[in-house]
């Protein structure tokens, strides 16, 4: 399937759904649309996803694609309005769009109508099914191997350290889930249940279904994790996928030098805490241990450095830690196996 | 303003929201509903709290009573459709309905339309405003002293110590204001958000946005704490409120002799360690401090052991400690001014 991925104004740094759907969604991106980078290809920026030309509009994109998908998540999920005419370009070129903002697609009465005329599907990736309940603490039930990754803050690298584990197990032949639990996860696997978006009584109870699901059925699963413990704002939803998913194992997620909450005027506890945060706080409901670390280096430039940082990383939580991108997760998915 | 509140199977043990209405709202309850106690009385059950009636259905309310209030919540908030007749009855005299279900009277086509024609107005209290944003993490920006409470599991007290907590604190002169998190909260104050309702994004803000507007106006603001952080359900709502209130005091509540939580094959850790639970939980976003506990003594028949029962519990959490609706918030309170 071929797609326009939109990211205006932020792509790569804070295009995380449109950097993870370049690595790892099975789309053809045509194209990438950012005003501010129009003219440049994705790999001027980032080197290791598939290429694509970035230009300044839908109406840019001259290939046919299949759909326009959002590609950027800001604090709060709201809809930019500079984004209208792209959206509607895209359902007058009868192409679907797909959405993972809090604000529906479907609930816009324009996109709404646009969507019918031109025989368009809208899917709001952010939507939750509307029968998740209350969980009844019992994920552990499953016979498979759950790992959860938790990190330090938001877009440390939570869903791609999932993803790099999920692939290369099954690459290695191991029987592998992977539960998606935010947009860019569903976007990426087609399935799974925004849980930021899940009313906060039946959140963890989303999460323990997904694992039930995909537990039943695979010897591992891969549960992604979301925000943080310690965020001022997310850390509900932090909670109720560490406690919905009951999880045998954690692997700890942070990017290299990250000592503020992003967009918050608040310092992170030191790195080292954070074992011990997640461990305690699973520990009534789930006998976790942090067994492995993820650091995201894509701040540093030479591999020398960023393999010195990764090993104080691995030394500081006390854990075999990789950056799944840069070199791969195979030292923390031979602690998992 | 007369209401009737309706309690089937449930009363007293398992309606907390009818016994927080009968003992703290302003309403004059006429006549409380549960077929499994019709015949007695409020008083024969529950001793503390304005008496009524008790009869087997809304038919049998022979009182005019401006509306009905549904005062049991049970897990996951649906609506059993052996009440559906007492809802009925209602609107077909003119009656409103209040209701803190998840299930919202609203989108029930007859609910609906038999309020229409009858001229009555449904309260769903547990319908959040739809304009919630993430917190900005900035409640502690308020001059007041913010002071949650906390517990060990659902259903210990929370909602009773914190409105004891501010109705004392109002008496001895203070300008106090109560944060409402929860249906029975709302029910009683007219006025909150139901955090567990709001979207697990969007909780903390939720708690922020009411510490803000109550911080401006008061000197003490006592928000209503929700569940646990060790509960396997509904963590993420503890979270958010622990997060989202920045308090600079918590309040343990515990219900005496609870050692599981509430509904669960899962055991309460040590009470002991709530203290550092909640501090170390809050740590990152706000420097609480557990300075006094509430201990929840129904299930003790004599008022010896039931002080005996506190003075333990106010050694193990190493501050004052009360049961609230025995014998008063005083000590408590004492170290919150």
């Amino acid at each position: 399937m071929k797609v326009a991925l939109l990211a205006h104004e932020k792509f790569p740094g804070r295009a995380k759904t449109a950097i993870g759907v370049l690595r790892y969604a099975d789309y053809d991106v045509e194209a990438v649309i950012d005003r501010n980078n129009d003219g440049s290809r994705v790999h001027d920026h980032v080197a290791d996803v598939q290429d694509a030309p970035i230009v300044a509009s839908m109406a840019d994109v001259t290939d046919d694609v299949d759909a326009l998908v959002i590609g950027i998540a800001p604090i709060g999920g709201g809809f930019d309005e500079s984004w209208r005419p792209d959206v509607r370009n895209a359902l007058e070129r009868g192409c679907d769009v797909y959405s993972g903002l809090h604000y529906f697609l479907e609930d816009d009465e324009e996109f709404a109508s646009l969507a019918v005329e031109h025989g368009c599907e809208l899917w709001d990736v952010r939507k939750p099914p509307t029968d998740v309940g209350v969980a009844d603490g019992v994920a552990d039930s499953v016979d498979a191997t759950v790992v959860a990754t938790v990190g330090t803050d938001c877009s440390v690298g939570k869903m791609t350290a999932t993803r790099e584990l999920y692939e290369h197990a099954r690459e290695e032949g191991l029987d592998a889930a992977f539960v998606a639990t935010g947009q860019t996860g569903i976007l990426i696997e087609g399935d799974g249940i925004p849980v930021d978006r899940v009313v906060s009584d039946f959140a963890a109870g989303a999460v323990e279904r997904m694992v039930l699901e995909a537990g039943a059925d695979h010897d591992y699963v891969f549960v992604e994790g979301q925000a943080s413990l310690v965020h001022p704002g997310y850390s509900g939803v932090t909670a109720s996928i560490v406690h919905g998913a009951m999880p045998d194992q954690l692997v700890l997620c942070h990017e290299h030098g990250r000592d503020s909450v992003h967009g918050y005027d608040q310092a992170l506890p030191p790195v080292a805490t954070f074992v011990d945060r997640y461990e305690a706080f699973a520990e009534p409901v789930a006998d976790a241990e942090v067994v492995g670390g993820m650091l995201n280096t894509r701040g540093v430039e030479s591999d020398a450095v960023a393999r010195e940082a990764i090993a104080d990383f691995a030394d500081v939580i006390d854990a075999p830690a990789d950056d799944p991108v840069r070199f791969g997760p195979d030292s923390v998915l031979e602690v998992i196996r």
